[in-house]
């Protein structure tokens, strides 16, 4: 097999903040935080948190200070957060986060639909954000989505990944999720999708972020793992449902994914176990099975 | 990526066999010989129809010859059917099968269980059903279960894997599945198995066939690929269950596997909307989804 795959991974749990947002029902801030706390027993050393948008716009994160506040944080772990503006940069600052992520998108059309705003535009709005998180000494993710295909206007050129790549390495973002947000993506648009991020950052500041909508995050990221990424964004429980197909699913879950890279040989720190813990928490609460193959498998084997 | 990879590949689609057999509710002659046209109208050529087993056992195969009358068959398709003893190969010659399955396990324990025999006495009970069917001109498939990982005995080595393969190959069996029979593969055990096989058989009479229990098939797809490997079985609608896991999925829909081999632009000669009907169609029937992801993402699309 390629010697490009690394040997030890990195796990960013996204689902705190990218699983929960679009959760209809409140889930309030202690079981929120409860799963972050589960989530580090397993051994995650990075996960999203929480977000610090308008709470018309997605109420579910109304209650970001209450839950950062709420962490019984490790020195271990970052900690990280959605800040869209400067406005919420300035919230968000207060709870000392370790790593902000401001969210780009490599498609037009989505940026339009999602931001409100132009690529460029949304650049120029991330741009005072970047440059106080750094002055802070505050670590700064780009997220990229649609880098292989949009909603709205299908596929997406590698030009325009690494357009945007380019364009969030301007103004100080110093790793980026290379981030197949409607799951469409296959091994080999993937990889051109990871490569024209690789113009403007190194190996050691991509992460891939795939959603398993039709059932190809894995693959993807073995394709990816390939070409030496060794960052993966992912979501305990397979939490966050893809918004664009009703009952299909989005963010790869965790489960799945560290299933996969241990079976490989390859390190990555967490407990399985623990972390299936972690799923069946936040998936109980929720009333419902984790959306995770790997978790299902394993609790109907506990069950016996 | 890889060059290795080849550019067309050949898809067995098990759902009417392998999936079915093991649906507590009984599916009618009619509706089976419906969903084998279906398939073979979305463009698969190969095809496994059915088993000659005792009724006893496996209830719902006992309209074998029903079912393979009923067929509309192709020139270009071929119809495989399980024969796993004299008795079932004599029943089955009768309904002119272009390929006969005969099924043995890479696992000692797995074969006690499941067949009542040592591998050994398997192979014995095999020779003269291999002998006759070449004699009679029919193509003789051998399925190697539990390739990777056994219910019983959990990994099962790469040598009894070379073991069996080579048994095979001595009864006069031309071509081979490596399964995963219980979906704990990930990508380098994969390879291992495949890499032992090929030592007894070449590159075109080998194919994998992966069981999705774990999220892992589509990622071993991709490893199995990387070999050269471009035979693979798959099951419409995700059929078949994992009987080792209640409630976890079994075998690879081949909607997923088809949309990721033509996402990287590989050849199946497959038109991936109608085997999306033909999966609705059996997943109708069963009152259930189809175990797909693709198929439920690209349903719900359709629903807009």
């Amino acid at each position: 097999m390629n010697p490009n795959i690394p040997t030890r991974v990195k796990l960013i749990d996204v689902g705190p903040r990218d699983g929960l947002q679009n959760e209809k029902q409140p889930v309030p801030a202690d079981v929120k935080i409860g799963l972050v706390h589960r989530l580090q027993d397993a051994g995650l050393k990075e996960i999203e948190v929480t977000s610090y948008v308008s709470p018309k716009w997605v109420p579910q994160m109304a209650d970001n200070h209450e839950v950062m506040a709420g962490i019984a944080r490790r020195s271990d772990v970052r900690y990280s957060v959605l800040t869209p503006n400067l406005k919420g940069w300035e919230a968000a600052v207060l709870d000392k986060p370790d790593e902000i992520v401001v969210f780009g998108a490599a498609s037009e059309a989505f940026s339009q639909k999602n931001i409100n705003c132009s690529i460029a535009e949304s650049i120029e709005r991330f741009a005072p954000v970047v440059e106080a998180a750094r002055a802070a000494g505050i670590q700064v993710r780009g997220a990229m989505s649609c880098t292989v295909g949009c909603p709205y206007e299908g596929e997406v050129a590698p030009e325009r990944v690494a357009y945007l790549a380019g364009l969030l390495k301007g103004i100080g973002v110093q790793r980026v999720d290379v981030a197949d947000t409607i799951g469409v993506g296959t091994p080999r648009k993937v990889q051109r999708a990871i490569e024209a991020t690789l113009k403007h950052f190194g190996i050691d500041d991509v992460s891939g972020h795939f959603h398993d909508t039709y059932g190809q995050a894995l693959s993807n990221t073995l394709a990816a793992l390939e070409l030496g990424v060794w960052n993966f964004q992912s979501s305990v429980a397979g939490l966050g449902g893809c918004p664009y197909a009703k009952g299909a699913t989005g963010n790869v879950a965790t489960e799945d994914l560290v299933y996969m890279l241990h079976g490989m040989g390859i390190e990555t720190g967490i407990d399985l176990d623990r972390l299936v813990d972690a799923g069946a928490y936040i998936s109980d609460f929720l009333g419902r099975k984790p959306q995770s193959r790997v978790a299902v498998a394993l609790l109907n084997k506990r069950a016996g």
